[in-house]
């Protein structure tokens, strides 16, 4: 099971803040109330799973004055801080746009928050700019398709020459929401084109929740490791639009899916820098066992795909053997790799059932009984 | 175009609060801070357009101490109170469900709040209390499925007792958000099921944003008017999922099939008691003229779709005349019936273009001066 | 593991002969040429499997001049005819509509077709006589959807009156196809309607691939189990549309679910009369083994499925525990069950593996060296 | 009116056949039997608009001995010859690819006969080969998604080389069907990225049915467009799958939408080498008329498109004024453009109701009584 050996999930900081829906976000007793407090929850993470070495930031979100005293913080907790991800979609300068606004003062702002990103960057020590953006219209006429699109090229060129040398630039691409009718970069062939007219440090990222109902994910995954382009994934699982639910809790088959074509395609290997980023909400469900039982998911779903025998199944492919070939690869799906799995995590010295240890190690009511005062995390701020 | 003089379309106070995603809520000045001025905004809407008679309440958002005062307030601003729309969804109490929660002081929390609103409706005059559940559950297993749709059954009956003689509760159904897995009225065949348990006052609610991709809307429109079951419409367009657009501006041809079916089926005759109201958002638009487009666009779309020939319509049918059917469907939407719309507003001491003669009128302008200081009205409050 | 013993999976004999797309059937040696053959080879699928006892008919597909020789036939194979499936789709007379034709005479004929299906019930022995309409229509306006509706209604009622004492009408619907723009009986709710006004015999048949993208189908079959109108299952499995793939294929997990669901509602119990039949097409995989993978896909879903610990899910269910009722319900998911399985067939004197001795069996190359000349099964005969 | 002057909207010869669904197809007296007889129906269509001046051939189904015949004969009849399109789906060596088959003697003959659909274009001064592949897998693990890939461009680069000066390769891609599970050019990124890598004469086909539920497809036009890839459409409606319904039947506004952005792209300009054409089926439709009507379609929808106020609606936007923009937008849309176009045809000679004009033409009649015996044309043959 060495594969396991190379999975490193990334957890994003605003996990560990109240989320919801636009009905209502429900609080919750141990919420963080500063971004310190948000990693020592994602630290905690790592240390009952052993795969979760860095956190994630967001821009304001976690903005401090420090960042190296901040990526010192992270390190005493055991973790590294990782991915700085942009926010284009909370000032009211940004209704109609940010990257892609027709009023060059506020592209310049939206340019200037990205630099802005990359110095912090440079002090977190952090590999990748993640850039989603709310951008889009709701109505048909509201906005120039066309015009939106040549300016976001220009905009996402200013920002690409500052990004330096072992460092990259990811384009997330979404469906929709919060634009209604269009989405300025709606899918993988508007980033794929967007980040090639960029260059080799522009990548796309593919956020697993972000994608028109029936659309085939994993053969997204296979097209983008083939042509290179393939930066990040933000995992997270959906039944309907951009749910945000737990990785793997909708459906298990899917996330196996998509982690053989990622070993297939070699996202895991040693050479790779295919970053794997948890992206979610915990609107209903305690926040800290959310992200163990999403590492986990991620995790074990890679176990399973590992297993699939690749030699009798490339047989019995080019064999025409339909059936064949598809129970050697649920015969991998089907397998209960949760005892290998334990024992992994033992030879490790991290707990067997990093659930159960997390509910017995007491953490939640301390967090519970010293978190009190202040303002819980979310994503207002 | 005489069915025009039976259409009412109810305005929903909240439409002329903020909304938004749960991205961001945009704010704007002039924005209603009381219930009275959103009563103020609905009747400006009727005013320019004479035919939006009607304001629903949102309980608690829009609570007062006297509701026979504020009807009195809205009479004299030319229109009446329609609707009251109950909310269980914004407490904390609700996180799990609410008439369908497990817990018996919930549901009863939640019957109380239901019989509370039957209270203002008594003093209001309104006809229909309007039932929308956020019930439902993130995860497979978080809930059970069957016991939670006999506690609704229960539930629904405990109020439906408490409707009086010429009043109605109407069920609205809705295919997911803020539940992401499993709604507990996710679907006509549900609310139907649910209302025919109860009796001849309990009707079902078509939300026109509320189903899964490629439905097919005027279809249930004709079979809930068929089963006498098709209470009430809360109107609004979407391109994904709950848009909560401007009703006709995502699919107007949508819209004249459904307006089409509302006449066939005997939806605006003189004895129908079927209730047509808008339920929108106006995220990044302003607000009281899209309300205004609203009410012009189902106003146009049910003159295209009185305009059908249906005796040529029904023998091109008898005959299997696909084509020809097809064309004297298409006649009418074809036709631009705004010309004949300005002059039955002429006619009716009406401005001929309400979108200008309220963009000409100040009143925004006075609003915007008038309405400084203060909470703007959101869903939040 | 006892409900196992409880699960009958009926068998199409369709499943046996050619199918394909609007583009290309694939014919294969070996498929069979009579209904006599079809009935050979899912008898096969019943020894090799032993949940397998019956075989449904399509008329005019399967239509022999002498059924009491037929359903003797089958019983010297081993096997018992089941559901009686009608059809009214392929005769040039219902281009425009079969129980829902504006024309009486056609209609009649539809309505004499089922009349002669439930003779062939009562020669066979058969509970069950299927519904599916390919009723609807492709451009709007072509057809009156409340008057199909109401013509329905009628053809169904006088068709009912015939089906006797111990037989049961079962309405299927179908969101879509052939019908591309409305389909008449599109949704449960309409098939619920419908068969609620003819009586306790007539009930909803679910083909688990006729539902709008992303519909919780789980949650209808709790809802008609609840309502006790479930009367059978046409399984098989789908991404996009209604794929007729291997059941379980797609989405095991949701198979999982619904099977859940069944058992949660009483659907395996000793007095439950629900069918499960599959309902699929194998293009291009081998037919039998294809129906052997169905039936042993079910199966072990449903095995999974009665593994979920019921109290301990409650209780989690009642604490508000989210995560800990997911992993109880996922627990029961993630156990591979094949072993026991394979005990439980062992303990029967049935093969272990039955796709490796079906294919060790010899029976295809058999059927392959004898079915040659004559014309193969398909849909077209 | 002038851009309706560049607007040439080509016919599939397959239009004229018989086609269907996988249920059923149904024949219409007076289908051709023969290429020549439809192309003298297209051509008929042609006589009745002035919009249809060429016609697809689909090789095998349109096979002749003599292309220069042919090519006579279409000019004889007032028409062209267009766009070549390969078929690779319907011989048996194809049941597992194409140009994408893991045997390379396969692959070899998917390129022969693509190598040979060159050849006729050389012969009837075709300026397109169209490609769209069946190619995919209907279960997971059946084929090797990323060896498909690398395997498509392959055989895509071994026909391009012989695509010559004056000629190019348009790429469809498609969302599924036939394939269930695994489509190889699923969307528009997979056919982007592989023309791109071919070159400037090989671009995009653009089936405006292809796509997921919900996509934005004017988006994706103005997108192929900007990057300068739009080689094609393929032209028709759908309201679930790929429908092929007549072009503007299922949702006109859509259609406007495309239209406004093909001319906001400059796809209507005189140096533009985008093609429209029709890809449709008449499965219970009249196929000339269903012709003409969509003809009809295509050139209303560009005549209300190009009355946007361009001018006006780029103030608006820049203004951030939706509704104004929108307004703008839909002013054009709800103008009933007939009147103007029935005088445009008038203009040059054309009946100003194509549709009635072909009633009274007598042209069905007289192919009706003249086409007896023989084989009706379909996708079989």
């Amino acid at each position: 099971m060495n594969l396991l050996d190379n999975v490193a999930i990334e957890l994003p900081s605003w996990a560990f803040g109240n989320s919801g829906t636009r009905f209502k976000v429900f609080g919750t007793p141990g919420t963080p109330r500063t971004v310190e407090e948000k990693i020592a929850d994602a630290a905690t993470v790592h240390r009952f799973t052993g795969m979760a070495p860095t956190v994630a930031l967001h821009i304001p979100w976690d903005r401090v004055d420090d960042y190296t005293a901040l990526a010192a913080y992270a390190a005493d907790h055991g973790v590294a801080l990782g991915t700085i991800n942009s926010n284009t979609f909370q000032d009211d300068d940004y209704k109609f746009g940010s990257l892609t606004h027709v009023d060059e003062t506020v592209r310049k702002k939206a340019i200037d928050h990205h630099l802005a990103c990359i110095e912090i960057m440079n002090q977190t020590g952090s590999q990748d700019l993640k850039i989603w953006l709310a951008d889009g219209t709701n109505y048909p006429g509201q906005g120039d398709i066309r015009g939106r699109q040549d300016r976001l090229a220009e905009s996402l060129a200013a920002i690409y020459q500052h990004i330096g040398e072992g460092q990259r630039m990811v384009l997330e691409y979404k469906f929709f929401e919060p634009a209604m009718y269009m989405t300025d970069v709606p899918d993988w062939g508007t980033s794929y084109a967007q980040v090639s007219a960029l260059g080799d440090r522009a990548k796309v990222c593919l956020d697993t929740g972000h994608h028109a109902p029936g659309t085939n994910i994993e053969f997204i995954v296979a097209q983008l490791l083939r042509l290179g382009k393939l930066g990040s994934f933000d995992f997270n699982s959906r039944f309907y639009a951009d749910d945000d639910l737990i990785v793997g809790a909708a459906d298990p088959f899917q996330l196996f899916r998509i982690m053989f074509e990622v070993i297939r395609g070699g996202g895991l290997g040693k050479d790779s820098d295919l970053a794997l980023m948890l992206d979610q909400c915990h609107n209903v469900e305690a926040k800290i066992p959310g992200q163990i039982r999403s590492v986990l998911n991620v995790a074990e779903m890679t176990a399973r795909a590992q297993l699939v025998d690749a030699d009798a199944l490339t047989a019995a492919q080019e064999a025409g053997d339909v059936l064949g070939a598809n129970e050697i690869f649920m015969d991998a799906f089907y397998t209960d790799v949760r005892p290998a799995m334990a024992q992994w995590r033992a030879d490790r010295g991290l707990p067997e059932n990093p659930m159960r240890a997390f509910a017995e190690s007491g953490y939640q009511d301390t967090v519970v009984a010293e978190r009190v005062g202040g303002t819980q995390s979310s994503w207002g701020a």
